[in-house]
């Protein structure tokens, strides 16, 4: 398990970070199983849930429900969040919408 | 929730920031005038961009537009970004709301 924790940190920190949990259409309840499974059958030591427009809101009860589950077998805490803005083309009009990430991490 | 919305603003007024913007149903560029005045009319050295629910989404659009809007006038940039919940009681069940402030600051 200890050298499972530690392939897994060798891998984050190679690729930066890939235990990241991107908020979109599926029910809520799915993107709370990923986050979970991420930290207790991964043994990830930090997930990532990204969100962008409307799915911010969802992204925060995601990372809410995840931490009170997580609570009495791993405690996380949200370790940071960053709020940005992406610039795209639609229509012939440039648009920008806002992301977020939440980093929680034990 | 008048109880717990007192004691919100008590704290507030302890703590001596009361520049807070509400983020509810109005149009997105209410809240993001509002922030822009207490900035550069109220000389505020710090504005809170408060949500809840659904509304958290577009708290993260004012403080982004705002921000952008700003910038060539009186630069901020985001200083905090806190998440939680509160609980309360609906039709007998037992329900959470997430909440969000972000303190946009000079």
């Amino acid at each position: 398990m200890e050298q499972k924790a530690n392939e897994n940190l060798q891998k984050e920190n190679r690729s930066g970070n890939d235990n990241i949990v991107f908020i979109g259409n599926k029910p809520l309840v799915n993107y709370i199983r990923g986050v979970i499974m991420q930290f207790l059958k991964k043994e990830a030591s930090e997930v990532v849930i990204r969100s962008r427009g409307k799915f911010i809101s969802k992204a925060v009860d995601v990372a809410e429900v995840s931490r009170r589950s997580l609570d009495d077998k791993k405690p996380v805490k949200i370790k940071a969040i960053n709020i940005g803005s992406e610039s795209f083309e639609a229509e012939g009009k440039r648009t920008n919408i806002s992301t977020m990430d939440i980093v929680l991490g034990s």
